[in-house]
């Protein structure tokens, strides 16, 4: 499936942010993820619970079905099922029919975000979680803002190219990015590290602009500005990066954006967005910046991939692609994305 | 298709309501029986006429066209047709062309309700149609309400399983049907007779709730009362029926709701319910009743069967789906609708 | 595809309008031309342009980039093409792709017309384009209305039908063309001449109209009237025609609707129409008449159109189709059209 090679759409032994940790509690909430219904809740404990999100009686959408201590009652016939996924319940008969278990997906729930995984349960490894505290979330030394969570009708893959390629911020976000109208003219290069492929743009000598000047009032001559996209696997990633003085080198701060990706159909996906920085912690007018800046700057990027996941679906005869050199981390994101899903094929 | 076993939707060698007798008149009338544009209306002698309704000359629909008389013009330019589907008119010519006759529908009014026929004209036996009188409608000793016709998004299939497992009452319409949240704990037995297949709940000294008393004013002690969902082929489903005295036995009344439902497309149907009683005859409250507790219990199960079609159309990865004891005759009534359909495809 | 027997619905090697001319200047425009998304502007020295409308690097439409100087760059990464198709710009990098241009169409515009040659380019005759100031557009002799542009949810084969059947006159538009109501009764024949095919009906000794009195106010008689209908290609169809006085045979002069057809897709078409008349030059009035005529009538056509397609697409069991003596002029263009088609596919 464009812009993939491979036909299955995505890899499915893979973690994924199922849901803010804020979202669950003892209300039924239904998300479709990688084209699954899935049916999320906290048992009276307080753990959350996934269980497959469409009762296997007669399909009724278990969302409209009640809890019942830790179980959940089916609103058409009242079949009920534990938080384990088990059947405990039939009506008019005593015992539940053999077989009769709901699928139940593991998850794993770390600071404001619950992971889900939604491959093979045998292999549910935690520790292939990414590493968020390196970049901010769930680390005491900087602060987080968590932005609304956003369902855009568009490939997961469109959205995953999009933070890849920063030049696009010249032109989509040229009035919302303070200097972003000149990050196409920063030469781009490319890292592969053991986690993560990242294209790096270092800005250099930077003029101070007033978001910068906000955020280090301390700051008197240029900086440079790294505009990194890091790709952290499909489920997260992360763009922004350090500031530093551009005369002594010293690093002032460092400002991530991080961009959480599920796909939740083959052509539509959730999108969670967590800003996080390591300095002016006790600032909140940073804070409400950053927040700000989100919802000024997500929905053009939603704008943008919705209008091109729409061509894509037009049936309108499209030209040829062509990639250019600042397209070199896109591709070999593409090459890794179908390593992946391939070798679960096979 | 899903529920069934077998690629063709639905049984054609089959009579359906098409309409109530009341709908048609002398203004045309377009509604889609099994998939098929269907056009209605009366001759002037006041006989129903049920024609194929789209022109065969350009394909405008002809109930955009006009009444001549007993014949049909259409709207586009002027092709004319008799009641009987022969073509009488064509622009600038003075003789019709060979083979261009509408096809015409087998009809058979009877009571408030208009019949029709979608198979093979010559099998056309009105002796196939069930016999309405012995459950109420047509009957000069029951009363009997007409319901507002409903077209609804689901599959025809979806609303035959609903009325055949009425332990849904007790969830769905708990707080619509007096008595109902017990429903589910009465024992479920089966019977099968010459006519028709039903799924029995005898509710068995029930304790006296509001519209048992408005119903049986004289009535004392508790009550026996029918939860009875018996299938009388896919175009009519009888629910409920009789109420007893639980002290001596004596019938006290039955209470009937007829379910008429006619597969629009695939994917839609349409449902006509008349409710019928034969007690409290000249009680005009019970008539306000049935009417008001149709206009809120329809649209309950209209929900829950829309719902499921939207999930089955999802795409989404459903769950195998499981059944219990009190599914065998929905079980047994999918069985006979493949066999039906399959007798027909030979 | 219906209703043509062959799987094209469109032949490519033609001429068809793509604009009225004063709908291009320097804000872009994007149309579907042929299932393909087209983008028009002006260079700065006013020439049209017509180049393909999705940019080759992500697929995002060109319509949401903007002009720089007579290049149009791409709204997402800034990719940029010159009105030659060619890129000149690509971000990050010297030099652009090898491969990188952009399809250009060729276009000529004449008079309030612009066309568009949407096949093989080296076949793009503009010789080929219908002689219209023979028929009124671009002639100084005659006075020529333009009528909004509106875009039909229908297959643009119906709209041609539409147009060589004039007895759709006498019911479509009994009450917005006067004298139409008589247009079914008058005989027609059939003119093939080497630029077209001409359903011919020619009214005689009609009664003067309003219409009539106002467009010759000296005539006292009965009029000859023509109501042609004449495919000129699938890009244009003429009805209309010369008006007489009955008595003398003199002709008083032409009224022609100009009716300019473009495929948008296979199943929607875009509408210009043009009326343009010979006499009355300066009378302001028959010009207010004409474009009053046409916000009645174009909307008449198109809802039978719509409705019509409608129909096609519902997946409705269709009845065989038949034809009368008054078809013979559209199943001969639907066997024109078929052979225009076949010979661009071998």
């Amino acid at each position: 499936m464009y812009p993939l090679a491979v036909d299955q759409p995505y890899p499915r032994n893979q973690w994924w942010v199922a849901a803010y940790a804020s979202e669950l509690g003892r209300a039924l909430l239904a998300r479709d993820i990688l084209g699954e219904p899935v049916l999320f809740y906290r048992t009276e404990n307080g753990d959350p619970v996934a269980l497959a999100g469409i009762c296997p009686h007669r399909s009724f959408p278990l969302e409209r079905g009640r809890l019942i201590g830790d179980a959940v009652q089916c609103g058409y016939h009242g079949f009920t099922f534990g938080a384990d996924g088990h059947c405990q319940f039939v009506p008019s008969q005593k015992n539940a029919p053999q077989k009769s278990a709901l699928r139940r997906y593991p998850l794993v729930e770390r600071g404001n975000l619950v992971w889900i995984w939604t491959g093979q349960e045998n292999l549910s490894d935690p520790s292939l979680i990414p590493d968020m505290e390196a970049i901010g979330p769930g680390n005491p030394d900087w602060v987080v803002e968590q932005h609304p969570l956003a369902t855009v009708n568009a490939r997961y893959t469109l959205l995953i190219e999009n933070l890849l390629d920063l030049s696009h911020v010249t032109f989509i976000h040229a009035n919302t990015i303070p200097g972003g109208g000149k990050v196409v003219e920063i030469p781009v290069t490319l890292a592969e590290t053991e986690r993560s492929l990242i294209v790096e743009r270092h800005g250099r000598d930077l003029p101070l602009n007033p978001l910068i000047q906000m955020q280090f009032p301390d700051q008197q001559g240029p900086v440079h500005q790294q505009f990194d996209a890091e790709y952290i696997g499909p489920c997260v990633i992360r763009t922004g990066g350090a500031i530093s003085d551009a005369a002594s080198g010293v690093v002032l701060g460092t400002q991530n954006f991080l961009h959480m990706i599920t796909p939740a159909s083959p052509t539509r996906l959730h999108y969670f967005v967590n800003t996080a920085r390591n300095f002016g912690l006790d600032n909140p007018a940073l804070t409400a910046i950053n927040l700000g800046m989100g919802m000024r700057i997500q929905p053009e990027d939603i704008d943008a991939i919705e209008t091109i996941e729409a061509v894509l679906q037009s049936g309108a005869m499209l030209p040829t692609e062509i990639s250019a050199r600042i397209d070199n981390g896109a591709l070999k994101v593409r090459r890794r994305l179908e390593t992946q899903i391939l070798a679960e094929m096979t």
